[in-house]
């Protein structure tokens, strides 16, 4: 935290925004556990009362989008159901379930020179999250900071613009029905590029900027942030069927990685086949993609193989779709895997199916993506499959959290040290 | 990790090290510990027999910096000596004795679908370190991100220049002699902003970047780096002197946390006394400073009651002297000195004493410095004495690493999950 630069200029709607969250922030870092529940709670049931009103903000969203003719990926994550907020409701009613992180202990040690050392847990401060269409981001988001001691600032989508407006009156209201400071959550309505400008060199106020989406917002940030960053960053998944792999499951796990949910990070994007089970392998895939509705894309050798695929061009290797399209490539061995791996991926999430015990620790040890899995489908590399109880995201920044960040990933560790008048 | 951009400009010298230092870090990843170990206490070895060529070349960085008139302080720490040198070769032998971070398993569960999910400590890859005038830095550094797994590129202050030239040399025969890639150090010789601003921006090839300096170097960073950053800013540390200090005890760690090692960052920059204790105190405090050689300066509550201070001016509150100098302060109470830190200190390490442990509580929840510290010096926010058997330095930043960084704050964390074919 860098003092604010003493400027002539005005000061920016957006600026005074983060500065009332930081003075929101201290506020929060001391608030008791069951003060936090019990506006998560009350939270989760005006979600309920509200439904109806949510809904129709988010027809609004959604027909504003197919008038303007967006992507059809991108209107199935804008969508809001009411079985979609019972759940959001739900998420609220678990994250006030799930233990307080803040004050917790994590070392206790008496040193030799008679200080008692710990290191406990704190909020980061102030954190501000920009991201894409889904509005369901905006009440989770909110509720995980919130819980971890953090004041937020929410930037979503345009698309969401309704939608997150609802969304935000219900949560200020719930804040000040519990005598909380509405400056908890900030949602910035303004979706120009200047304000986001101004917003990432917003270093003074700002302790943590998490962009979630694709390259171009990625890159902007990276160009124009002063504040740290955890990217949440593409998901360019890979399946790596080895020469090992038993056949049924390789089809089992490549199948409902791409098609359970195709918008998802965590869905496969890519599946490379070893060269030794490719005869086999690729026409039972291409026949399944086919029957349910997936577009394949593939190289030459998995086209010969099964001439029903499309031909690959080079941009669908190291691309993620969002939708039931899977490039499909076949690789000469583990290694050449692994190197595609290397070139193309984003680090996010990969996975090999194998039975051979060598190939799956070398698998797991050379590539080093956030979460590498054995046997399994890619969509595991989730908060809730792995146990962290709820998710903000999942990032692919290696500092600080890389994988599914939960409560703990929204907090830092401060060292508190008791003497009895040690000096040196 | 971007990949990089292919461009039609040539690539410069810095950006082939980072590309070369990539490629290192895929082997350093990878080395068992009695392979690292055997590395460091090899050096460790060659430090004690090139000890006179060390002095030779620090000899002739002293001098240039004595023609160039540089700060009494900057010329303090940028010397070497037999006895520092050995310490220095200790110190790597010391790395090599800690616990290897990597591999290290920080959650192994079974979780609902059968998953075995394991959290696993990995290197963050290439750790980039900018830094000023102490050479020591140098060799600390390789040993702590060497052990870590990482590649470093390190880019120490011009005054060094001599003495780092030579460590760096010991250190690539070191790597040559155990056949380890060179590209595991590089020493950026060239000084000129140019060449940092371009490492700043080599994303694709850096996971870290970690500025240990004062405002300006931090400020350029802040505005130039694509690359995750932690800071190590300039150490502001105050220790508040309660209502209910220990008088004895007050003085005694005042002088101390000031005089034992004034130019570090952990040192003791200004003091806040409370109003109650000021007419007593405040006397004693200059009287000892004075017999010290210590300049302090007071504000006018605080000169009037000694006027032998010198009285203070605005711009030495908030000051890293980094010298026999301090501020001092009298302050109406606990909220006032909490007020002053808020505003003045640079979440570094902050000190209380008091009897009063309704005051040391409120301190230490209130104060969300990276060490807070009751009845003892700030001098002990410090990796070997908070117990991590070594640091690269202390962070102010929040993500990541808040604090002393040690062997585990190089490191990441990413998920190993292992199935038998689950599929969602």
């Amino acid at each position: 935290m860098t003092p604010a630069t003493p400027g002539h200029a005005a000061i920016t709607p957006i600026e005074s925004a983060a500065i009332a969250a930081r003075a929101a922030s201290r506020v929060l870092a001391t608030l008791d556990t069951s003060t936090k529940n019990a506006l998560l709670t009350d939270l989760a049931a005006s979600i309920a009362v509200a439904t109806p009103a949510l809904l129709v903000a988010n027809a609004s969203d959604m027909h504003a989008a197919r008038t303007a003719g967006l992507a059809d990926a991108k209107i199935r994550r804008l969508a809001l159901t009411e079985a979609s907020l019972a759940h959001l409701a739900e998420g609220l009613r678990q994250v006030a379930s799930l233990p307080d992180p803040i004050g917790q202990v994590t070392r206790d040690d008496v040193v030799p020179s008679g200080l008692r050392v710990r290191r406990v847990r704190a909020p980061l401060g102030v954190v501000a999250m920009i991201y894409e269409a889904r509005p369901g981001v905006t009440a989770d988001a909110f509720a995980l900071c919130f819980k971890s001691g953090n004041a937020c600032i929410l930037r979503g989508g345009k698309e969401a613009a309704a939608s997150n407006a609802v969304l935000a009156a219900l949560i200020h209201a719930a804040l000040a029905r519990h005598g909380l400071p509405e400056a908890a959550i900030t949602v910035v309505a303004d979706p120009s590029r200047e304000v986001l400008r101004t917003l990432l060199g917003l270093d003074a106020h700002i302790d943590l900027v998490i962009p979630r989406g694709g390259t171009d917002l990625i890159a902007f940030v990276r160009e124009h942030a002063t504040i740290p960053t955890i990217q949440h960053y593409q998901g360019i998944c890979h399946v790596y069927l080895d020469a090992a792999a038993d056949l049924d499951m390789a089809e089992r796990i490549c199948v409902t990685a791409k098609t359970s949910a195709p918008a998802a990070c965590n869905a496969a994007e890519c599946l490379l086949v070893h060269r030794a089970i490719a005869p086999t392998l690729v026409p039972r895939l291409a026949a399944l993609f086919a029957a349910a509705g997936v577009e394949v894309r593939a190289d030459a050798d998995a086209h010969a193989l099964s001439p029903t695929t499309r031909p690959a061009a080079p941009e669908d290797f190291g691309r993620e779709f969002l939708d039931l399209v899977v490039a499909l490539r076949v690789v000469d061995d583990l290694d050449a895997a692994v190197a595609h791996i290397r070139r193309h991926g984003s680090d996010h999430t990969e996975a090999i199916v194998t039975d051979d015990p060598a190939a799956a620790a070398r698998f797991t040890r050379e590539v080093q993506s956030s979460c590498v899995l054995v046997n399994a489908s890619t969509r595991f590399n989730d908060g809730f499959q792995l146990g962290l109880g709820a998710e903000i995201g999942i990032s692919t920044s290696r500092l600080h959290a890389y994988g599914p960040m939960g409560l703990e990933e929204l907090t830092t560790q401060r060292w508190i040290v008791e003497g009895t008048g040690q000096t040196r």
